[in-house]
Protein backbone atom coordinates (compact mmCIF):
# COMPACT_ATOMS: atom_id res chain seq x y z
CA UNK A 1 0.00 0.00 0.00
CA UNK A 2 1.41 3.60 -0.31
CA UNK A 3 0.38 6.50 1.76
CA UNK A 4 -0.57 9.84 0.63
CA UNK A 5 -0.35 12.91 2.64
CA UNK A 6 -0.99 16.83 2.07
CA UNK A 7 -1.58 19.79 3.57
CA UNK A 8 -3.15 23.57 2.17
CA UNK A 9 -3.01 26.31 4.75
CA UNK A 10 -3.92 30.15 4.81
CA UNK A 11 -0.79 30.78 6.00
CA UNK A 12 2.51 28.56 6.44
CA UNK A 13 2.53 26.23 8.84
CA UNK A 14 5.70 23.51 9.84
CA UNK A 15 4.79 19.72 9.21
CA UNK A 16 7.77 17.61 10.50
CA UNK A 17 7.09 13.85 9.55
CA UNK A 18 7.77 10.86 11.72
CA UNK A 19 8.30 7.66 8.47
CA UNK A 20 7.65 4.17 9.83
CA UNK A 21 5.63 1.39 10.15
CA UNK A 22 4.25 1.71 13.59
CA UNK A 23 2.39 -0.40 16.60
CA UNK A 24 -0.67 0.19 18.18
CA UNK A 25 0.96 1.89 20.75
CA UNK A 26 2.90 4.22 18.61
CA UNK A 27 6.33 2.48 18.67
CA UNK A 28 8.41 2.75 15.39
CA UNK A 29 8.57 -1.28 14.19
CA UNK A 30 10.07 -0.53 11.17
CA UNK A 31 10.85 1.73 8.30
CA UNK A 32 9.23 2.04 4.64
CA UNK A 33 10.78 -0.86 2.76
CA UNK A 34 10.66 1.40 -1.06
CA UNK A 35 11.20 4.98 -0.66
CA UNK A 36 9.29 8.12 0.74
CA UNK A 37 9.53 11.69 -0.85
CA UNK A 38 7.92 15.02 0.74
CA UNK A 39 7.19 18.02 -1.51
CA UNK A 40 7.14 22.03 0.69
CA UNK A 41 6.36 25.11 -1.55
CA UNK A 42 8.16 27.27 -1.42
CA UNK A 43 6.53 30.55 -3.14
CA UNK A 44 6.92 29.45 -6.94
CA UNK A 45 8.82 26.68 -6.39
CA UNK A 46 8.56 23.20 -4.30
CA UNK A 47 11.33 21.87 -2.12
CA UNK A 48 11.40 18.23 -3.04
CA UNK A 49 12.85 15.75 -0.36
CA UNK A 50 13.10 11.86 -1.51
CA UNK A 51 15.00 8.97 -0.86
CA UNK A 52 13.96 5.98 -3.12
CA UNK A 53 15.48 3.17 -0.57
CA UNK A 54 14.66 2.08 3.14
CA UNK A 55 15.58 4.71 5.81
CA UNK A 56 14.80 4.90 9.33
CA UNK A 57 17.57 5.84 10.16
CA UNK A 58 19.36 7.65 7.27
CA UNK A 59 20.94 11.59 7.54
CA UNK A 60 17.87 12.31 4.73
CA UNK A 61 15.25 11.31 7.04
CA UNK A 62 16.85 13.22 10.28
CA UNK A 63 16.55 16.21 7.83
CA UNK A 64 12.79 15.56 7.51
CA UNK A 65 11.88 14.71 11.08
CA UNK A 66 13.46 17.79 12.36
CA UNK A 67 13.09 20.18 9.77
CA UNK A 68 11.84 23.71 10.38
CA UNK A 69 10.32 24.69 6.50
CA UNK A 70 7.13 26.35 6.42
CA UNK A 71 5.02 26.26 3.52
CA UNK A 72 1.56 26.72 2.66
CA UNK A 73 1.29 23.42 0.71
CA UNK A 74 2.75 19.94 1.60
CA UNK A 75 2.58 16.96 -0.46
CA UNK A 76 3.84 13.71 1.17
CA UNK A 77 4.32 10.02 -0.28
CA UNK A 78 5.14 6.41 1.13
CA UNK A 79 5.52 3.49 -0.29
CA UNK A 80 5.08 0.44 1.81
CA UNK A 81 5.00 -2.60 -0.74
CA UNK A 82 7.20 -3.98 -3.00
CA UNK A 83 6.02 -3.98 -6.68
CA UNK A 84 7.36 -4.89 -10.09
CA UNK A 85 9.16 -1.12 -9.96
CA UNK A 86 12.63 -0.43 -10.43
CA UNK A 87 13.45 1.31 -6.88
CA UNK A 88 15.50 4.14 -7.52
CA UNK A 89 15.30 8.37 -6.99
CA UNK A 90 13.57 9.28 -10.40
CA UNK A 91 11.11 6.64 -9.85
CA UNK A 92 10.12 8.06 -5.98
CA UNK A 93 7.62 10.12 -5.77
CA UNK A 94 6.36 12.79 -5.87
CA UNK A 95 7.66 14.09 -9.44
CA UNK A 96 8.06 17.62 -10.66
CA UNK A 97 8.13 19.81 -13.51
CA UNK A 98 8.05 23.83 -14.44
CA UNK A 99 5.01 25.49 -16.02
CA UNK A 100 5.35 28.45 -16.87
CA UNK A 101 7.35 29.49 -14.26
CA UNK A 102 5.78 27.50 -11.59
CA UNK A 103 6.78 23.87 -10.34
CA UNK A 104 4.04 21.56 -10.64
CA UNK A 105 4.41 18.31 -8.02
CA UNK A 106 2.18 14.77 -8.18
CA UNK A 107 2.15 11.90 -5.60
CA UNK A 108 0.16 9.21 -7.16
CA UNK A 109 -1.03 5.81 -5.03
CA UNK A 110 -2.09 2.78 -7.52
CA UNK A 111 -1.05 0.82 -10.95
CA UNK A 112 -1.56 2.36 -14.17
CA UNK A 113 0.39 -0.09 -16.34
CA UNK A 114 -1.47 0.55 -19.58
CA UNK A 115 -0.52 3.97 -19.35
CA UNK A 116 2.86 2.21 -20.48
CA UNK A 117 1.17 1.89 -23.63
CA UNK A 118 -1.26 4.24 -24.33
CA UNK A 119 -0.99 6.75 -27.06
CA UNK A 120 -2.47 9.46 -25.43
CA UNK A 121 0.11 9.30 -22.25
CA UNK A 122 2.98 9.87 -25.16
CA UNK A 123 5.21 12.50 -24.09
CA UNK A 124 5.81 15.12 -26.53
CA UNK A 125 7.52 17.85 -24.16
CA UNK A 126 7.70 16.68 -20.86
CA UNK A 127 9.81 13.06 -20.63
CA UNK A 128 10.17 10.74 -17.94
CA UNK A 129 13.15 10.36 -16.20
CA UNK A 130 12.52 7.00 -15.01
CA UNK A 131 10.38 4.34 -15.99
CA UNK A 132 6.81 4.31 -14.10
CA UNK A 133 3.91 4.53 -15.48
CA UNK A 134 2.68 7.00 -12.57
CA UNK A 135 5.70 9.86 -14.12
CA UNK A 136 4.68 9.14 -17.79
CA UNK A 137 1.11 10.02 -17.24
CA UNK A 138 2.70 12.87 -15.33
CA UNK A 139 4.44 14.29 -18.19
CA UNK A 140 1.28 13.36 -20.52
CA UNK A 141 -0.54 15.94 -17.86
CA UNK A 142 2.06 18.54 -18.08
CA UNK A 143 2.26 18.14 -21.98
CA UNK A 144 -1.49 18.89 -22.01
CA UNK A 145 -1.44 21.60 -19.37
CA UNK A 146 1.25 23.60 -21.67
CA UNK A 147 -0.34 22.64 -24.34
CA UNK A 148 -3.86 24.07 -23.47
CA UNK A 149 -3.12 26.87 -21.21
CA UNK A 150 -0.66 30.09 -22.09
CA UNK A 151 2.13 31.66 -19.61
CA UNK A 152 -0.40 34.52 -18.28
CA UNK A 153 -3.16 31.37 -17.96
CA UNK A 154 -0.86 28.85 -16.52
CA UNK A 155 -2.72 29.61 -13.02
CA UNK A 156 -5.96 30.43 -14.06
CA UNK A 157 -8.28 27.32 -12.44
CA UNK A 158 -10.85 27.47 -14.87
CA UNK A 159 -8.83 27.00 -17.16
CA UNK A 160 -6.36 24.30 -15.90
CA UNK A 161 -9.36 22.11 -13.90
CA UNK A 162 -11.25 20.75 -17.22
CA UNK A 163 -7.59 19.45 -18.71
CA UNK A 164 -6.74 17.92 -14.95
CA UNK A 165 -10.44 16.13 -15.45
CA UNK A 166 -10.09 14.87 -18.80
CA UNK A 167 -6.99 13.30 -17.69
CA UNK A 168 -7.88 11.90 -14.05
CA UNK A 169 -10.38 10.16 -15.66
CA UNK A 170 -8.45 8.51 -18.31
CA UNK A 171 -5.47 7.59 -15.51
CA UNK A 172 -8.62 5.92 -13.41
CA UNK A 173 -9.36 3.91 -16.38
CA UNK A 174 -6.04 2.59 -17.02
CA UNK A 175 -6.26 1.28 -12.83
CA UNK A 176 -6.30 3.14 -9.61
CA UNK A 177 -6.07 7.06 -9.14
CA UNK A 178 -5.57 8.11 -5.87
CA UNK A 179 -3.21 11.61 -6.30
CA UNK A 180 -2.38 14.66 -5.37
CA UNK A 181 -1.53 17.46 -7.68
CA UNK A 182 -0.38 21.10 -6.75
CA UNK A 183 1.54 24.17 -8.65
CA UNK A 184 1.87 25.56 -5.84
CA UNK A 185 -1.29 27.21 -5.28
CA UNK A 186 -3.87 24.97 -5.98
CA UNK A 187 -3.80 21.36 -4.09
CA UNK A 188 -5.85 19.18 -6.91
CA UNK A 189 -7.15 15.60 -4.94
CA UNK A 190 -8.46 12.79 -6.94
CA UNK A 191 -9.86 9.66 -5.08
CA UNK A 192 -10.37 5.87 -6.81
CA UNK A 193 -10.43 4.09 -4.26
CA UNK A 194 -9.40 5.62 -0.06
CA UNK A 195 -8.50 9.47 0.51
CA UNK A 196 -10.44 11.80 2.65
CA UNK A 197 -10.12 15.18 3.82
CA UNK A 198 -11.24 17.23 6.79
CA UNK A 199 -11.36 21.24 6.90
CA UNK A 200 -10.52 23.19 10.20
CA UNK A 201 -10.37 26.79 10.97
CA UNK A 202 -8.87 27.80 14.26
CA UNK A 203 -6.76 24.95 14.80
CA UNK A 204 -4.31 24.26 17.37
CA UNK A 205 -1.06 25.51 17.19
CA UNK A 206 0.29 22.51 17.39
CA UNK A 207 -1.06 19.05 17.03
CA UNK A 208 0.13 15.41 16.11
CA UNK A 209 -1.68 13.18 13.40
CA UNK A 210 -1.08 9.20 12.83
CA UNK A 211 -1.97 6.70 11.15
CA UNK A 212 -0.03 3.36 11.13
CA UNK A 213 2.78 4.69 8.64
CA UNK A 214 2.83 8.36 9.53
CA UNK A 215 3.58 10.46 12.18
CA UNK A 216 2.94 14.15 11.68
CA UNK A 217 3.13 17.11 13.92
CA UNK A 218 2.03 20.40 12.57
CA UNK A 219 2.70 23.29 13.89
CA UNK A 220 1.10 26.71 12.95
CA UNK A 221 0.56 30.17 14.11
CA UNK A 222 -2.64 29.76 15.71
CA UNK A 223 -4.16 32.41 14.41
CA UNK A 224 -8.22 32.72 14.55
CA UNK A 225 -7.92 33.70 10.95
CA UNK A 226 -5.68 30.73 9.90
CA UNK A 227 -7.32 27.85 7.85
CA UNK A 228 -6.53 24.53 7.14
CA UNK A 229 -7.08 21.08 5.23
CA UNK A 230 -5.45 17.79 5.72
CA UNK A 231 -5.91 14.81 2.71
CA UNK A 232 -4.79 11.65 3.95
CA UNK A 233 -5.34 7.74 2.79
CA UNK A 234 -6.83 7.51 5.85
CA UNK A 235 -8.18 9.91 8.90
CA UNK A 236 -5.10 10.85 11.17
CA UNK A 237 -7.33 12.13 14.05
CA UNK A 238 -10.19 10.84 15.85
CA UNK A 239 -11.78 13.18 16.97
CA UNK A 240 -12.69 15.21 13.86
CA UNK A 241 -15.05 14.14 10.72
CA UNK A 242 -12.78 13.00 7.90
CA UNK A 243 -14.85 12.59 4.74
CA UNK A 244 -13.76 10.34 1.83
CA UNK A 245 -13.14 12.18 -1.44
CA UNK A 246 -16.09 11.72 -3.93
CA UNK A 247 -14.94 9.00 -6.03
CA UNK A 248 -13.67 10.34 -9.71
CA UNK A 249 -14.31 13.91 -8.66
CA UNK A 250 -11.04 16.25 -9.00
CA UNK A 251 -11.59 17.66 -5.60
CA UNK A 252 -8.99 21.49 -5.28
CA UNK A 253 -8.07 23.09 -2.21
CA UNK A 254 -6.90 26.38 -1.97
CA UNK A 255 -5.25 28.46 1.01
CA UNK A 256 -6.90 25.70 3.54
CA UNK A 257 -10.40 25.73 1.99
CA UNK A 258 -11.91 23.58 -0.73
CA UNK A 259 -12.81 25.75 -3.52
CA UNK A 260 -14.09 22.66 -5.88
CA UNK A 261 -16.06 20.11 -5.18
CA UNK B 1 32.17 36.59 -3.51
CA UNK B 2 30.26 32.99 -4.83
CA UNK B 3 32.09 29.73 -5.10
CA UNK B 4 31.45 26.52 -7.07
CA UNK B 5 32.89 23.40 -6.52
CA UNK B 6 32.30 20.02 -8.55
CA UNK B 7 33.35 17.05 -8.81
CA UNK B 8 33.07 14.25 -11.80
CA UNK B 9 34.35 10.33 -11.21
CA UNK B 10 34.34 6.98 -12.92
CA UNK B 11 33.17 5.53 -9.78
CA UNK B 12 30.22 6.61 -7.33
CA UNK B 13 32.30 8.64 -4.62
CA UNK B 14 31.18 10.16 -1.20
CA UNK B 15 31.22 14.24 -0.79
CA UNK B 16 30.38 15.61 2.06
CA UNK B 17 30.42 19.73 3.10
CA UNK B 18 31.00 21.62 5.99
CA UNK B 19 29.36 25.10 4.42
CA UNK B 20 30.68 28.24 6.02
CA UNK B 21 33.18 30.80 6.44
CA UNK B 22 36.11 29.63 7.91
CA UNK B 23 39.89 31.08 9.83
CA UNK B 24 43.52 30.50 9.11
CA UNK B 25 43.30 27.42 11.56
CA UNK B 26 39.96 25.98 10.07
CA UNK B 27 37.57 27.08 12.78
CA UNK B 28 33.78 28.17 11.31
CA UNK B 29 33.75 31.44 11.58
CA UNK B 30 30.59 32.03 10.41
CA UNK B 31 27.74 30.61 7.71
CA UNK B 32 27.05 31.60 4.25
CA UNK B 33 24.99 34.80 4.59
CA UNK B 34 23.22 34.51 1.08
CA UNK B 35 22.26 30.77 0.45
CA UNK B 36 23.86 27.46 -0.65
CA UNK B 37 23.02 24.78 -2.46
CA UNK B 38 24.11 21.20 -3.83
CA UNK B 39 23.28 18.70 -6.84
CA UNK B 40 24.42 15.26 -6.75
CA UNK B 41 23.53 12.96 -9.85
CA UNK B 42 21.04 10.27 -9.19
CA UNK B 43 21.01 8.61 -12.98
CA UNK B 44 19.07 10.46 -14.92
CA UNK B 45 17.82 13.22 -12.13
CA UNK B 46 19.73 15.19 -9.91
CA UNK B 47 18.89 15.15 -6.46
CA UNK B 48 18.80 19.13 -4.90
CA UNK B 49 19.64 19.91 -1.96
CA UNK B 50 19.52 23.77 -1.22
CA UNK B 51 18.81 26.94 1.12
CA UNK B 52 18.30 30.39 0.86
CA UNK B 53 19.03 31.59 4.19
CA UNK B 54 22.43 31.45 6.44
CA UNK B 55 22.44 28.09 7.73
CA UNK B 56 25.13 26.98 9.14
CA UNK B 57 22.84 25.33 12.33
CA UNK B 58 19.90 24.10 10.18
CA UNK B 59 18.71 20.69 9.67
CA UNK B 60 19.08 21.07 6.07
CA UNK B 61 22.77 21.74 6.69
CA UNK B 62 23.41 18.99 9.19
CA UNK B 63 21.91 16.89 6.57
CA UNK B 64 25.00 17.97 4.04
CA UNK B 65 27.32 17.55 6.33
CA UNK B 66 26.32 14.09 7.27
CA UNK B 67 24.87 12.71 3.83
CA UNK B 68 25.53 9.62 2.83
CA UNK B 69 24.98 9.94 -1.28
CA UNK B 70 27.31 8.01 -3.62
CA UNK B 71 27.80 10.28 -6.70
CA UNK B 72 29.49 10.34 -10.43
CA UNK B 73 28.47 14.09 -10.21
CA UNK B 74 28.66 17.08 -7.70
CA UNK B 75 27.93 20.62 -7.95
CA UNK B 76 28.04 23.17 -5.50
CA UNK B 77 27.54 26.90 -5.21
CA UNK B 78 28.09 28.70 -2.02
CA UNK B 79 26.71 32.74 -2.49
CA UNK B 80 28.95 34.81 -0.10
CA UNK B 81 28.21 38.54 -0.95
CA UNK B 82 24.74 40.18 -0.77
CA UNK B 83 23.72 41.24 -3.00
CA UNK B 84 20.13 43.56 -4.99
CA UNK B 85 18.75 39.97 -5.52
CA UNK B 86 15.79 38.92 -3.71
CA UNK B 87 16.82 35.91 -1.41
CA UNK B 88 14.30 32.78 -2.01
CA UNK B 89 14.17 29.16 -2.36
CA UNK B 90 13.93 29.60 -6.05
CA UNK B 91 16.43 32.12 -6.65
CA UNK B 92 18.91 30.18 -5.03
CA UNK B 93 21.57 27.85 -7.29
CA UNK B 94 22.01 25.13 -8.66
CA UNK B 95 18.68 25.59 -10.89
CA UNK B 96 17.25 22.27 -12.08
CA UNK B 97 15.04 21.35 -16.22
CA UNK B 98 14.57 18.27 -17.58
CA UNK B 99 14.92 17.78 -20.99
CA UNK B 100 14.53 14.65 -23.33
CA UNK B 101 13.99 12.96 -19.99
CA UNK B 102 17.35 13.95 -18.21
CA UNK B 103 17.37 16.30 -15.01
CA UNK B 104 19.90 19.12 -16.37
CA UNK B 105 21.35 21.93 -13.61
CA UNK B 106 23.26 24.89 -13.53
CA UNK B 107 25.01 26.88 -11.26
CA UNK B 108 26.72 29.95 -12.20
CA UNK B 109 29.28 32.90 -10.27
CA UNK B 110 28.72 36.39 -11.84
CA UNK B 111 26.47 38.91 -12.82
CA UNK B 112 24.76 39.16 -15.83
CA UNK B 113 22.09 41.59 -15.44
CA UNK B 114 21.66 42.46 -19.58
CA UNK B 115 20.25 38.94 -19.65
CA UNK B 116 17.01 40.00 -18.06
CA UNK B 117 16.56 42.89 -21.13
CA UNK B 118 17.82 40.61 -23.82
CA UNK B 119 15.50 39.19 -26.36
CA UNK B 120 17.80 36.18 -27.32
CA UNK B 121 16.88 35.30 -23.59
CA UNK B 122 13.19 35.39 -23.44
CA UNK B 123 11.95 32.18 -22.30
CA UNK B 124 9.48 30.14 -24.67
CA UNK B 125 9.68 26.98 -23.07
CA UNK B 126 11.20 27.43 -20.08
CA UNK B 127 10.47 30.28 -17.48
CA UNK B 128 11.98 31.28 -14.49
CA UNK B 129 10.60 30.53 -11.24
CA UNK B 130 12.71 33.57 -9.97
CA UNK B 131 13.77 36.76 -10.94
CA UNK B 132 17.36 36.03 -11.33
CA UNK B 133 19.35 36.76 -14.26
CA UNK B 134 21.17 33.62 -13.86
CA UNK B 135 17.86 31.82 -13.85
CA UNK B 136 16.67 33.37 -17.06
CA UNK B 137 19.94 32.88 -18.79
CA UNK B 138 19.45 29.14 -17.97
CA UNK B 139 15.84 28.91 -19.23
CA UNK B 140 17.09 30.25 -22.31
CA UNK B 141 19.97 27.46 -22.91
CA UNK B 142 17.04 24.86 -21.81
CA UNK B 143 15.35 26.13 -24.56
CA UNK B 144 17.66 26.08 -27.50
CA UNK B 145 18.85 22.85 -26.29
CA UNK B 146 15.64 21.85 -26.73
CA UNK B 147 14.96 23.48 -29.81
CA UNK B 148 18.33 22.19 -31.34
CA UNK B 149 18.22 18.52 -29.82
CA UNK B 150 15.61 15.66 -30.00
CA UNK B 151 14.73 12.74 -27.35
CA UNK B 152 17.53 10.60 -29.11
CA UNK B 153 20.24 13.09 -29.76
CA UNK B 154 19.72 15.16 -26.37
CA UNK B 155 22.93 13.62 -25.00
CA UNK B 156 24.62 13.70 -28.38
CA UNK B 157 27.83 16.13 -27.50
CA UNK B 158 28.66 17.21 -30.51
CA UNK B 159 25.41 18.05 -31.18
CA UNK B 160 24.95 19.86 -27.90
CA UNK B 161 28.45 21.54 -27.45
CA UNK B 162 28.16 24.08 -29.77
CA UNK B 163 24.83 25.46 -28.46
CA UNK B 164 26.07 25.64 -25.18
CA UNK B 165 29.17 27.41 -26.86
CA UNK B 166 27.32 29.91 -28.34
CA UNK B 167 25.05 30.87 -25.61
CA UNK B 168 28.31 30.76 -22.83
CA UNK B 169 29.49 33.64 -24.93
CA UNK B 170 26.36 35.32 -25.09
CA UNK B 171 26.26 35.44 -21.35
CA UNK B 172 30.16 36.12 -21.01
CA UNK B 173 29.09 39.26 -23.24
CA UNK B 174 26.80 40.28 -20.60
CA UNK B 175 29.11 40.19 -17.62
CA UNK B 176 30.93 37.24 -15.43
CA UNK B 177 30.50 33.61 -17.00
CA UNK B 178 31.81 31.49 -14.51
CA UNK B 179 29.42 28.41 -14.55
CA UNK B 180 28.90 24.60 -14.09
CA UNK B 181 26.31 22.91 -15.90
CA UNK B 182 25.66 19.13 -16.00
CA UNK B 183 23.06 16.81 -17.67
CA UNK B 184 23.97 14.08 -15.36
CA UNK B 185 26.40 12.73 -18.06
CA UNK B 186 29.00 15.62 -19.24
CA UNK B 187 30.29 18.10 -16.76
CA UNK B 188 30.67 21.58 -18.65
CA UNK B 189 32.45 24.48 -16.74
CA UNK B 190 33.20 27.78 -18.10
CA UNK B 191 35.39 30.32 -16.73
CA UNK B 192 35.50 34.49 -16.76
CA UNK B 193 37.44 35.08 -14.14
CA UNK B 194 38.63 32.02 -11.42
CA UNK B 195 37.88 28.54 -11.94
CA UNK B 196 40.46 25.75 -11.73
CA UNK B 197 40.19 22.21 -12.30
CA UNK B 198 42.61 19.18 -11.24
CA UNK B 199 42.13 15.36 -12.48
CA UNK B 200 43.54 12.92 -10.82
CA UNK B 201 43.27 9.04 -11.37
CA UNK B 202 44.20 6.37 -7.93
CA UNK B 203 43.48 8.78 -5.56
CA UNK B 204 43.08 8.52 -2.17
CA UNK B 205 40.31 6.65 -0.84
CA UNK B 206 39.64 9.66 1.52
CA UNK B 207 41.08 13.43 1.82
CA UNK B 208 39.81 16.46 2.93
CA UNK B 209 40.04 19.52 0.59
CA UNK B 210 39.06 23.20 1.66
CA UNK B 211 39.12 26.25 1.27
CA UNK B 212 38.35 29.60 2.91
CA UNK B 213 34.16 29.26 2.88
CA UNK B 214 33.92 25.52 1.72
CA UNK B 215 35.37 22.32 3.39
CA UNK B 216 34.55 19.15 1.52
CA UNK B 217 35.62 15.31 2.17
CA UNK B 218 36.26 13.26 -0.14
CA UNK B 219 35.63 9.34 -0.05
CA UNK B 220 36.09 6.76 -3.17
CA UNK B 221 36.04 3.60 -3.71
CA UNK B 222 39.98 3.50 -3.77
CA UNK B 223 40.34 1.37 -6.72
CA UNK B 224 43.18 1.58 -9.20
CA UNK B 225 41.18 2.60 -12.27
CA UNK B 226 39.20 5.20 -10.59
CA UNK B 227 38.99 8.87 -12.26
CA UNK B 228 38.23 11.88 -10.55
CA UNK B 229 37.99 15.61 -12.00
CA UNK B 230 37.60 18.53 -9.99
CA UNK B 231 36.43 22.29 -10.45
CA UNK B 232 36.71 24.72 -8.13
CA UNK B 233 37.10 28.62 -7.22
CA UNK B 234 39.96 28.09 -5.90
CA UNK B 235 42.22 25.43 -5.56
CA UNK B 236 41.24 23.07 -2.98
CA UNK B 237 44.42 21.12 -2.27
CA UNK B 238 48.35 22.04 -2.00
CA UNK B 239 49.93 19.17 -3.13
CA UNK B 240 48.46 19.24 -6.47
CA UNK B 241 48.84 21.02 -9.79
CA UNK B 242 45.65 22.86 -9.99
CA UNK B 243 45.14 24.61 -13.92
CA UNK B 244 43.21 27.68 -14.64
CA UNK B 245 40.57 26.67 -17.31
CA UNK B 246 41.15 28.67 -19.83
CA UNK B 247 39.08 32.03 -19.65
CA UNK B 248 36.38 31.80 -22.32
CA UNK B 249 36.46 28.16 -23.54
CA UNK B 250 33.79 25.51 -22.41
CA UNK B 251 35.36 22.92 -20.79
CA UNK B 252 33.68 19.46 -20.74
CA UNK B 253 34.60 16.02 -18.15
CA UNK B 254 32.83 13.30 -18.26
CA UNK B 255 33.41 10.57 -15.69
CA UNK B 256 36.60 11.82 -14.07
CA UNK B 257 37.90 13.32 -17.04
CA UNK B 258 38.49 15.99 -19.51
CA UNK B 259 37.18 15.02 -22.79
CA UNK B 260 36.81 18.81 -24.44
CA UNK B 261 39.22 21.31 -24.34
Amino acid sequence: MCELFAMSSSEPANVTFSLGVFGERGGRLGPHRDGWGLAFAERRDFRIVKEAEPAASSACMRFVESNEIRSTIVISHLRLATGRRIVSYENTHPFARELYGRTHVLAHNGDVPGVLDDPRFEPSWHFPLGETDSERAFCALMDRLRAGLAPDTGQDLAAKLPIVRQWAGELARHGTANFLLSDGEHLFAHRSTRLFVVERSCPASYESLGSDSLRASLTTSGAATQRVALVATQPLTLDEAWTELPAGEVVVLRRGRRVVA
